[in-house]
């Protein structure tokens, strides 16, 4: 393949993946970074060198020749963005930007010093007894989250005692990681509110929708949010704006919030690129996060974010019983014909993202009892 | 790329390419056989061949572990499908299929046969002097048309005289082909009835459409055909509906048919795969015609067709004025901002079909402004 590209993507999982079907239809040639020959992404983008995103000639070969490049996830050494900018590309995010999707602590800091609702916390001292001082302060139950390198539950620990802390900090700090105290937020559910925002300052919201963890792992989004106040849903809206301005970030932005029980939003985590609660947005939406991140990085003009209908309905499908998930398609839509069925060409491993499905419609019951039951059956059979 | 295909696809034009975007998100593998290595689709589907259709060696390496195997265009010769058939895989639609949509002779008498509605027609001897004989009794005017390899407007003459007649003929015998006749049907419009088979065969109709032809080339499609009397819709879709089990097509069928002065509706053509009438259902439709392709030919349960709007409005790309456009989309979506765009990474020459935009919305002049507006921006500048 000798044409030349329009983006490089670094990270060869499902969400550069998924960015490769509005790249088809815009006519838009992605190169991409892939860890492995046979990875989700590689598989059907012709394009792509096999590398590591830690490695900055590797980096280099996938720009060569794109002037942007964009993400599959934040893992880029902020150094090595810096170098790519020198050298005459745009990273979509920026290192400045990508700094707090990066780095928890950092994202907290930044976001309280704008005056954004966050839950307290506390960034705590690289020695055990120093930080259960503090800690001993701060109260308990709390959450303590490694500031780098968590995702889906991972880096994340629940502690109600200064022996459970003593315990996480203990290992944590043995593996040279840096530990943020969070207090236990009392939320009623959690929510999502994404943004897409180009270099020019043009934003586009999507409704605010509600997610369901299991483990740590979104398994359920329903879009928008079912009764979510107005005002409650705008004041998120509002919050993921700001954030995305006030942190330059260019691309596909999500703010993931506590909706608490006494009816404040509060800002949980921060991810830069498309994301699991925007998944719903291929199927359900006049224009899908793939396509408005793409949009967004090349500085095109976004596209609306309307659903198609009233209710849109995202069910996560992880490794289970199912081996054979592409064989598994004819009993999911036999049953449920109107299922959108995406599968990531990944191998099928316990509990690991392997693929989701959406459901659209305009009763909010049948479309999540449709929605699910063909997650079960794509995941258990 | 060493993973196993789960279908093969002849023929490497927008048609396949627009194939894979549903095979991504359904994680289907397509090996293609490609007219050459930056071919249309060979630009997005990693697994291809650069191979001729009409050698059965390239056929047999493009199907080689793909129990199933379908088509971007309609020209493979019929005794390699029957060789491939032997060999164990599947051509989708099949040979004896697949024949109405490669001879219009053949087509219309066995259409005639199944009493559905055509043109008036004549098989024409191949002798100039005979056929202007029985031309003569026909009647003028008439349309004359090769049997084989004619399409977008091409092999397809129109005769007011026996002088006409006797010019287009001569040249038509002296290479071969073989000549049809019909009547000039004095038609109110074209529609297009598109419906999907499955080898079990489900079926599911589209909305019956209006198409625009311009020097043969459709150039923009409403669905569904606005102001059409309901009966007529329904004729047009059992006409398709008819057509797919009497000649027992497997995959997308588009029936394009004309809506006579007189409130008919009859046979113009055929196509046995995803067609041009259809690319509204991309962006317009629960299911695309390119995945109800997928799921048809590898007998999956169907999706429906029901339109996410009233209306959706799918305007062609010709080469025109503008060179370069995947840059002109700035402009494009700067105006129009929900319009969808499609690029086949085509180069540009005059009247060639490089892309197309859709609008969907429910209000008819709107979607129809702003989709004209965005194709002539896309296509003139």
């Amino acid at each position: 393949m000798s044409l030349t590209p329009h983006l490089a993507v670094v990270g060869g999982g499902q969400l550069a993946r998924m960015m490769q079907v509005p790249a088809v239809a815009l006519g838009l040639r992605i190169r991409l970074l892939a860890e492995g020959p046979d990875v989700s992404a590689a598989q059907v983008v012709p394009d792509h060198l096999v590398g590591d995103h830690t490695d900055l000639d590797d980096l280099r070969a996938v720009c060569a020749g794109s002037p942007v490049v964009t993400f599959d996830h934040e893992h880029v050494p902020p150094e090595h963005l810096r170098a790519l900018e020198a050298e005459g590309h745009a990273p979509r995010p920026g290192p400045d930007a990508l700094l707090y999707a990066q780095d928890k602590g950092e994202m907290r800091v930044r976001l309280s010093v704008l005056g954004l609702p966050c839950p307290l916390f506390l960034l705590l001292p690289g020695d055990v007894e120093e930080a259960l001082e503090e800690l001993a302060d701060f109260g308990y139950p709390a959450v303590l989250k490694t500031t780098r390198g968590g995702y889906d539950g991972k880096g994340v620990w629940v502690v109600r005692s200064a022996d459970d802390a003593a315990e996480v900090l203990a290992t944590a700090f043995a593996e040279g990681r840096e530990i943020l105290a969070e207090e236990l937020v009392d939320f009623r559910r959690e929510l999502s509110a994404q943004v897409a925002r180009t270099p020019s300052g043009d934003v586009v919201a999507y409704p605010v929708v509600q997610s369901t963890q299991v483990d740590g792992i979104c398994k359920e989004v329903v879009a928008p949010a079912p009764d979510l106040d107005p005002a409650l849903a705008q004041e998120a809206t509002d919050v993921a704006v700001r954030v995305a301005e006030q942190l330059g970030v260019t691309g596909m932005l999500a703010v993931e919030l506590f909706e608490t029980a006494d009816g404040r939003v509060l800002v949980n985590e921060l991810a830069m690129r498309p994301h699991n609660t925007g998944h719903w947005s291929i199927d359900g939406a006049a224009t899908s996060q793939f396509e408005n991140h793409l949009r967004a990085v090349l500085d095109l003009p976004l596209g609306p974010t309307t659903p198609h209908h009233a209710w849109t309905v995202m069910v996560n499908v992880l490794g289970g019983a199912v081996q054979d998930l592409e064989a598994q398609e004819a009993v999911v839509l036999s049953a449920v014909p109107h299922a959108k069925v995406h599968l990531y060409g990944k191998g099928v491993k316990p509990g690991r993202k392997v693929g989701h499905v959406t459901v659209t419609g305009d009763h909010l019951d049948t479309v999540l009892a449709d929605a699910r039951r063909a997650g079960a059956l794509l995941q258990d059979g």
